[in-house]
């Protein structure tokens, strides 16, 4: 094993140069990177559209030099423009064109996502904006300070979709959300998202559920976009956050087998089917821990696991990944949303019997002010007991994040509602009580099985 | 089972009384609690002495209608005098002196604990006081109304003495801590120690280590205290916070048998060795779950569990005490700290090869301002790789005490640093990192115990 070759520095790419390299200083990786912009915190985004962050450059992980400090040679303005499995090389071009050759004996895919673009007339007009990558996130600010916007409308309420009617109307922006489905932020319930849908309408956010979009044109200066149901909007710019999909049409020339939207198939080792390639990130399928299957989860946390494992098992390791609970939290004005494991319907869908109990209690002892209320909705299996998921709202800065993680963690071991109670969770009066909510809430569910509570 | 009596209306007798009537509520338990103030959060009084809870009334959990509405007996100012296992009666005595008797068939004892009285001069003096119960938070306050004092010394810097550290400043009064050990806060190692020591400086705290408290004397309208190595000083009160003794009196008349600190003796059901008798809370010992043996941990979240699982049993459960980890969180001005498990020294005692390694970050996204520091030192067992034990520092509503959870659950589960490394944590850019800080920290200790890493 001499040459490490990554394809991709975002998040899964970068955490296999390092891993690689610090577990064999002997090597040198050579990180492959399409931009000028390598290991950028793409979460990051809209805190600088927001002006939170002001300068795009702080939203880097690491700079170039921290990276070339590690030990790793990075290819900026680099794209790979075929790989050849049988001598084992890649071919990249730089931004000139120059072509260059690099052998390989091990090579790590991380291309990731590229946005989804839905089927509708207009994505190509002025004012209509995607957002993934740095040079969009700088595109949407040109055009704020240029165009001098009054109104955006965000086609897609996932979490992109929620951070960013916070940051356009940071800018100043009335802001309106349309989302095809029946609440905001699908990826927790309804009753959650409808608790999210209160935040953003207090916060001067107008919002339309259930509403396709059909087409986006433009009338002078303004653009109009028009839905089912007879919705229609003249709008200054438009934002189009409808998910993203794998990046992964270099792999397929290699056969790579693809499996859910596209995605590359991987073992938990994060090999491909083809020997001595590995990929990771937003361009794989995920293994989920409770559900025992395969599914699409491009999430950064997920990325930075798989790269590191494929990092590490590029320079001989063992490593498998432990799979994805689909845990993610969103800060949305003063709102934090956090969900781990299953819901109802997935925890069905799984093949359990899922029982959910809502419960709402203070993040910490009410005497001590001010305490906020939190809302903490758990999913068990009424067989084993076991806890599966949990989804909590509350207000920043109430420990709803780290919280949702006791769960995670708890989840991970499959722990009985029982043993979660039996857990030995810290408190003091300003922060929890001597049952933490977490608890409390378990107990709540607790109840509903067990019909001698009552 | 007809008779459930409960001695003792705090943390573990209300608790052993809620869910005896949960599971069966065909019983109505009567709980005997000595003073007015049933099911108070004691741990609540320093905030009513700082004067941030306006009434003391605001710090029970549940009111006495509250417990009555549940279907608890309740007689308060009511003493148990004596207890016949023969005829199986306890004999209680109201404030008047009248005696009654009470029948049981099963007894649950939570007489908790006292303020441990060190051996010294002047305890008796007016101007100096304990804190454990509502009268004594009370006194502190008339005090502080009634005499002005300028200036305070607090004996021993354990939590209540940390608290009260604080509370006494906010009260306007020049604050010194005089502990007998060589850092504040012995409960967590020397270095954090220090950091919490630097937090009491920069607030106005005088803080003196490694002194051992004489004497106390009166002169005039003012205390002298004198201790070891010349240590002399003028206050105008003392509060005098170097732990907690079990109260056990009562039941040692029957035959309990006691332990470690004259502690009663109990088993995972929280029965003592005498028949149809539990005890529960501060009174017993309490089984640490990863030293696998008996030691005394008088903390308000280990009496609710205690209590809860005695009430189960005495109406027919089996259920079991899973074991303290010793958990404690506490805020001290801005700063919170935590801990969780096992320290290196405590560790090598259990028979484990500790190593233990510091990390000091960011508690969320740098770029996304005010982020601040936090300090995690992290204890694990080098053979087996397995967590043992946790403690974290920083700012107050960084998520410190909920971050010491996720160690706290993963603990509970035995988890290799390998296994936390895998935990789906969640990340948004306000809250967070894509590895959250507990999971760099492991990645730091990890590093140590590999030699291939460097």
């Amino acid at each position: 094993m001499r040459n490490l070759v990554i394809i991709g520095g975002s998040d899964a790419g970068i955490s296999a140069a390092l891993r690689a390299r610090e577990l064999n200083p002997e090597i040198t990786p050579t990180m492959i990177v399409a931009d000028n912009f390598p290991n950028f915190s793409i979460c990051g985004l809209p805190y600088y559209i927001s002006h939170e962050v002001a300068d795009w450059k702080n939203l880097a992980h690491r700079t170039k030099e921290d990276i070339e400090n590690a030990g790793i040679n990075v290819l900026l303005e680099h794209t790979a423009q075929s790989i050849n499995t049988q001598s084992k090389q890649v071919t990249v071009a730089d931004a000139s064109g120059n072509l260059k050759i690099l052998d390989y004996d091990k090579l790590v895919i991380g291309t990731g996502a590229v946005s989804m673009k839905p089927q509708l007339a207009g994505l190509d007009l002025p004012g209509v904006f995607f957002l993934r990558w740095v040079p969009e996130s700088i595109a949407i600010d040109e055009f704020i300070k240029k165009q001098n916007p009054k109104t955006a409308l965000i086609i897609g309420a996932g979490y992109i979709g929620m951070e960013m009617s916070e940051a356009l109307s940071k800018r100043g922006l009335t802001v309106t959300v349309v989302e095809f489905l029946e609440s905001v932020l699908p990826s927790v319930d309804v009753e959650l998202g409808n608790k999210v849908r209160e935040t953003l309408v207090k916060n001067g956010v107008s919002v339309h559920n259930t509403i396709a979009i059909e087409s986006i044109s433009k009338n002078g200066n303004r653009l109009i976009v028009k839905g089912s149901k007879g919705f229609e909007i003249s709008t200054d710019m438009v934002l189009v956050s409808v998910g993203s999909v794998p990046n992964t049409g270099l792999g397929k020339s290699i056969g790579i087998t693809t499996g859910i939207k596209g995605a590359f198939k991987v073992n938990l080792k994060m090999e491909t089917n083809i020997p001595d390639v590995y990929a990771a990130g937003d361009c794989v399928e995920t293994w989920h821990r409770i559900m025992q299957k395969y599914t699409y989860l491009p999430l950064g946390t997920v990325a930075h696991k798989q790269g590191r494992i494929a990092g590490e098992n590029a320079v001989g390791g063992t490593s498998e990944f432990a799979g994805s609970l689909g845990t993610q939290s969103v800060k949305i004005f003063d709102t934090v949303v956090a969900r781990t494991g299953l819901n109802d319907k997935e925890a069905a869908q799984g093949g359990f019997m899922p029982v959910s109990a809502d419960f709402e209690t203070w993040d910490h002892k009410l005497y001590y002010q001010p305490a906020e209320k939190i809302f903490i909705r758990v999913t068990a299996d009424k067989k084993t007991r076991r806890i599966l998921g949990a989804q909590m709202l509350g207000a920043y800065k109430t420990e709803i994040s780290k919280r949702i993680d006791i769960f995670s963690a708890a989840i991970y071991h499959e722990v009985t509602m029982d043993g979660f109670s039996s857990y030995d969770l810290s408190y003091t009066p300003p922060l929890s009580s001597p049952w933490d909510p977490v608890q409390m809430a378990v107990h709540a569910i607790e109840k509903k099985c067990n019909p001698a509570d009552s």
